[in-house]
């Protein structure tokens, strides 16, 4: 059993290296009937439009989750057989990202594909808020990890959830609403990481 | 010849992550008619469950490969070329998961490809079995291992080769008990890894 | 946060070498009408030239960012969010070049395929010129680092960029001259990473 | 510039990871017009054996590939650019090898695709047997390595260059000549390596 977390990070990492780039297998060459045309590759392109804003927006919410992930395990000094099986979870949440991703980007008005996008976000996020509360309650933290500072994660990481839940519902209603929501929720994290103070 | 287990478990480490994230890949976005019908949508990922199950289903036994080889080459103290050889079949195995796995997706009730499907683990964990033994007989593990440990190793890995002949038996007959046997052995060693002494 | 380079390198190096390997998948094998035939498969093979081409491009790029990255982080003693920030922008330009190398591969003369590519690779070069502007600002390289040979760094990084902006304003005219410049980008950095002296 | 070979040998150890498990996409599932006939399903893998077999063979090449890298690398002390670029090089031809594997097995008795497939192998060892004779001239190698042993090391490399030539040739008149001559060759230097002393 790894009961010390370098493996399990490296493990990890590997798998977030590779979801992050497996990404662009997703935005495929458009075929064009002149292949000198230039307004068609143009139009292609804005045709692709969708895929590259679901790329984007999923490429960010790996990077989130990767930062984030870091900077818990950096506090984390024993790994339970439990905190390595949520681990495990979590990693399936986020190796499923590509699938959601490229369901809006073929689809970014239907509400289904929108909602298995909330879907899987909200699982991957409700699943490491467990880890850090798990972790918590089980004395895995570094003991200068004050109490506080992981009720903060606790809380911060049961903020996305609800939001997921509003983008859902919105989807069947404004589409647009889910992707402001699916902007809106990593560019928060983004801005939280960047103010973090380094001595966490 | 690299004889600390280091090198081999990066490379085995990179080699199961890949495996684990390229399993995504065989689930592929269905095309609908209507870019906007919901009906339409749930249909589609309906038929598409196959596809989640056996995703599920293989992301389980490639995490399950993760935690036990981990847990097998925190024991080991040197590296035999023989044991590295017999590590690299290993790696053949489960490098090969993902096409069972996309075939008994696509054909879930074809016994021929669940017989693929058994085929593959079992003969991925009669490897890891063999590799458990050799290790022992060549003292190739730590001394606190005691041979008792070792043994139980062993025989625990002999239990999945006969459920994968029942399963392989079974799908001729009635294709839902192999799909049952397949749940059943990653549930029984996640369920023994979350048991299994951390002091191990 | 990760403070040392330590993880952030050993992430970016997951994502360079995913991303310089998953460049092959481009090259798709040919269908023959005759599977015997050897002039069908040279004329085949023929026809693919252009995404040989754009394959070893790429390759190289790749291979340049990764020595030149390294190089970077070799003389980088602590991480501030930022400059993870920017590390993970330049993975996301990285991470985005299998497209434009498909692009090109495809439509090889199509100036809007070749103005992605040197767009993708201007940004990409903007942002780690960027990125040891920044680190050499903010006292985030070691202390033997002379301030001139970061400065030499940054003014070598704006190099490329006027160079690209050439190479696509010539795809309109001469898409040529375009595939000139994105040979000669890499084989000037090749050559200057043979000549940096080894103390580095 | 990376000077000890941590690093150079992490890089190339992913991408090899890479390569060998992305080799398995090229498996791709039969379709079957009945989804619960066996017989059909047989002769669908059937048919797909030229696959399975150009994918063990390209599965033993790398393997075989990758623990040679490590002999070699465990050796070295110091990696000047120079060594660093032949790598590079070596990396390119061995990204390269899903593309002649799909090729040999699409198309297993065209010359053409075996002479591909020979000229990437043959190109890899070359420039791995290069590796070798660099280092050794350049004193880069650990002053226990014997001059005798690199000079084995270049006369063993330098062994397969010719049979792939006498494989390409064969491949004219007898595509199963090439056939054995590729899987002769792997054998050969997994039982070297089997061999090899461990104190190497």
């Amino acid at each position: 059993m790894p009961r010390s977390p370098g493996r399990v990070e490296a493990f990890s990492d590997g798998v977030l290296a590779i979801v992050i780039t497996l990404l662009v297998l997703e935005l495929k060459v458009p075929v064009l009937q002149d292949a000198l045309s230039r307004g068609e590759a143009v139009d292609a392109l804005r045709l692709l439009s969708p895929k590259f804003g679901s790329f984007l927006l999923s490429f960010a919410y790996v990077a989130v989750f990767w930062v984030n992930h870091h900077h818990f395990f950096d506090l984390v000094v024993e790994v339970s057989p439990g905190l390595l099986w949520l681990n495990n979870l979590l990693l399936l949440f986020l190796c499923v990202i590509p699938f959601p991703t490229a369901f809006i980007g073929d689809y970014p008005a239907n509400p289904v594909a929108l909602v298995c996008f909330a879907a899987v976000l909200m699982s991957a996020g409700l699943v490491f808020t467990l880890m850090w509360a798990y972790a918590h309650r089980r004395n895995l933290l570094d003991a200068s990890v004050r109490a506080e500072a992981a009720r903060d994660a606790v809380r911060r990481g049961l903020l996305g959830p609800p939001l997921y839940a509003v983008a859902g519902a919105a989807a069947f209603v404004a589409p647009w609403v889910a992707w402001v929501v699916f902007v809106a929720v990593p560019a928060f994290f983004f801005v939280h990481s960047m103010k973090r103070p380094w001595s966490d």
